[in-house]
């Protein structure tokens, strides 16, 4: 993974860094911008922070369906839009949305000025809709902040060096929220939800499931990776490689959230952080490879050229024949469509034995840094699975995390299941288990 | 009223500027972008001019409706917004226009680039939402043509020298289009609208209102100004400063429309050009002002403070008393609440023997040079009208114009009348009549 540049404070800004108001950055998601009275909350909810003593950033989102609304109208017009002008297109929704938050600060008083990506600028690469920060620039944000101002900051987009609309993919917002508190070294990221923190388990799937108070950036990568929604994964690279402090918390209350800090901040030692699940996942089975290193890499080279979120490849001796391998990988079920041509021609052409798509699966996984040390967790996971006729297709074991897959028929107990298993177990004090945010 | 600056094409461009493809910038308005069918249309015109050989820019404005759409999202969260917000929130109108042009563009097979007002650039003043073009870039556009893009560009917007969201007031794609054809030296810039030209009267007025094949700039800039919604007036102060031929014409047909051309280039002399109509006028008069130049001074300064758009400013001698004078002039009702409240207050400052606000007026006025050379007209546009039983309250005549005042109820009336009346009396050779595009 290319890592990310986010540029130092400039020198020479002697005064300004020299300021020692706290500055927090805010984000808000699609629903806490729904619509005109919660764009008024969250207008209230920057003002009662800057009368505290606070400089204050707000990051805000399209309103809820707007950017399907966008991206809907596209397909209208092209069933395989240019990417470029689709950013063009969804980058509208955030803009709408600053607009409106500023004006709802200036209704209530406050002062705001709102800044579009390309006007902060937010540097990207030229990967339109799933663009990586490359760069925050902080002067005008500054400038603004210097003149009490509450600095609406559009999220999910940016603009690459040739001026061209870029976004940031699903979830671009949090990113953008993380890469600004980390330019301006703010004191804290507040991602602000329609949940109330990270929990040891989907609170919908899992009544037993426990809000967290603190989380290390590593786990919450791996969950973020595995499914929880809570976070878009890119953010939490940033906030881990640049140590912000992220705050996950409810727009509709004040109570204290989960907060992503690095592992020695975390008060409580635990071996298992949590569980995550990502449905609509298909299975992909290359069954009696020819045995040679080319022909693997020709498959790794085809999932690479078509840009597929592969997970779990794994790559075993042929149980039949000795002289062919096994190869198998999950790939979301809405990727597989485009890929499967590509693989069948492959299978031809490699002469592959057998060729088997399984889809309607799940992936679940459990996160935590006691995998380290204790190999036998995924055996006794596969176990407690199978012991209550949950048959496990897949496994994957790496230092933070295993996953499995399951039928989706079965995700929603084998989670009930787990968690309540690696309680059981005597590991509630070391076994905290996290999961995702709904789905 | 400041000049506008156009910047010439830059030096050293030598092998562009030696291109001999002609070069059509057309504009599209909101009911030409109104629906995914409708942008389909464009497309199709756009690209059919192309293939006949022409190099071609489009401008689009926003999808009708959606700029009201968007005020009043803004006049829900303040009830005065921030005029820079509001150009954030409205310039997203046509934002989201030119990605769906240029992905109907390349659905129908072509190569499209969209570009915004902030890329382009078109720079402006700071005047938000009513902001004035100084400079069109035209380095990026050349590219994208020379590339074989038809180059969508976004109407309406701008962008300050601080690289603020400017736009430019109703209408204010007309301006853009005719600004980029100035700047590119188009060989024409087309006008695409609802209506298929200009006509001698709104024919949906006036039945026998006949659409114009040739008007000169000074005519239509008098209509425009007077009411006639076809263009902006800025649009053709542009045209007509840079000689930019102008075509206005239907998007629903390939019929001829009515050409803007310098005086020379219209092949029929004509004394008069045209009627058009305001309504929702109102008229202030404020009778026995004490007479010196220090009063009179302190109204027209409150009206300059006010920002109002005044027209027929009168001022003369009070009948009832010599000392004094009465002032009178008209604005639209829309800014009348405005200003009410500064000029009651004036009134008592200046000791005005009566405040009298009338409302609910339509200012019909006679556009040609004849008036120039036969000042006889505006009398018998009266008499005219008095015989009919149309009461005239308020007059004004200058070189290009007559404009005279009646109730909103008799304006269709008056329009009918006064566009047979000179035909009637011979004229119909030398004094062809052009009127407003329906308001």
């Amino acid at each position: 993974m290319k890592p990310t540049v986010i540029s130092p404070l400039p020198s020479g800004g002697g005064a300004l860094q020299n300021r020692r108001r706290p500055l927090l950055v805010k984000k808000f998601g699609g629903t806490s911008v729904a619509n005109i009275e919660r764009i008024r909350n969250i207008a209230r909810i920057a003002l009662a922070s800057q009368r505290e003593g606070n400089d204050v950033v707000v990051v805000v989102s399209a309103m809820a369906g707007e950017t399907d609304r966008l991206l809907k109208l596209a397909h209208q017009m092209h069933p395989l839009p240019d990417s470029r002008e689709m950013d063009v297109l969804a980058s509208t929704g955030e803009q709408v949305s600053v607009a409106l938050t500023a004006l709802a600060i200036q209704a209530e008083g406050g002062r705001a000025f709102s800044l579009l990506g390309h006007q902060l600028p937010v540097i990207t690469d030229s990967a339109f809709t799933r663009a990586r920060i490359q760069r925050v620039e902080q002067g005008r944000l500054r400038r603004a902040l210097a003149q009490g101002h509450i600095v609406v900051v559009a999220g999910f987009q940016g603009v690459d060096p040739e001026n061209n609309i870029t976004t940031l993919g699903r979830g671009g917002s949090d990113t953008t929220a993380v890469a600004v508190a980390a330019a301006l070294k703010a004191d804290v990221c507040e991602i602000y939800t329609d949940v109330d923190g990270v929990y040891t388990a989907d609170p919908r799937v899992c009544p037993s499931g426990r809000k967290l108070s603190t989380i290390p950036y590593e786990e919450m990568l791996e969950l973020a990776s595995l499914g929880a929604k809570v976070l878009q994964v890119r953010s939490v690279e940033i906030a881990m490689k640049y140590e912000v402090p992220v705050h996950v918390r409810s727009t509709f209350s004040e109570e204290e959230g989960t907060r992503i800090v690095a592992r020695e901040q975390v008060l409580e030692a635990r071996k298992l952080t949590g569980l995550a699940c990502e449905r609509g996942q298909a299975r992909v089975e290359l069954l009696g490879v020819e045995c040679s290193p080319e022909q693997v890499a020709e498959v790794t080279d085809l999932l690479a050229e078509l840009n597929v979120s592969v997970d779990m490849f794994c790559h075993a001796r042929c149980i039949q024949e000795l002289t062919r391998t096994d190869i198998s990988f999950t790939l979301p079920e809405g990727e597989l469509l485009r890929a499967r041509p590509h693989l069948e021609q492959l299978s031809k052409k490699l002469d592959v034995r057998v060729l088997r798509v399984s889809s309607d699966l799940a992936k679940v996984s459990l996160v935590g840094i006691g995998l380290r040390s204790d190999p036998g967790i995924a055996a006794r996971l596969c176990r407690g699975l199978n012991q209550q006729g949950i048959p496990v297709s897949g496994l994957v074991v790496n230092e933070l995390r295993v996953s499995c897959l399951v039928e989706s028929r079965h995700a929603d107990h084998a989670i009930r299941l787990l968690h309540d298993t690696f309680e059981l177990v005597g590991e509630s004090s070391v076994g905290e288990l996290v999961a995702s945010a709904p789905a």
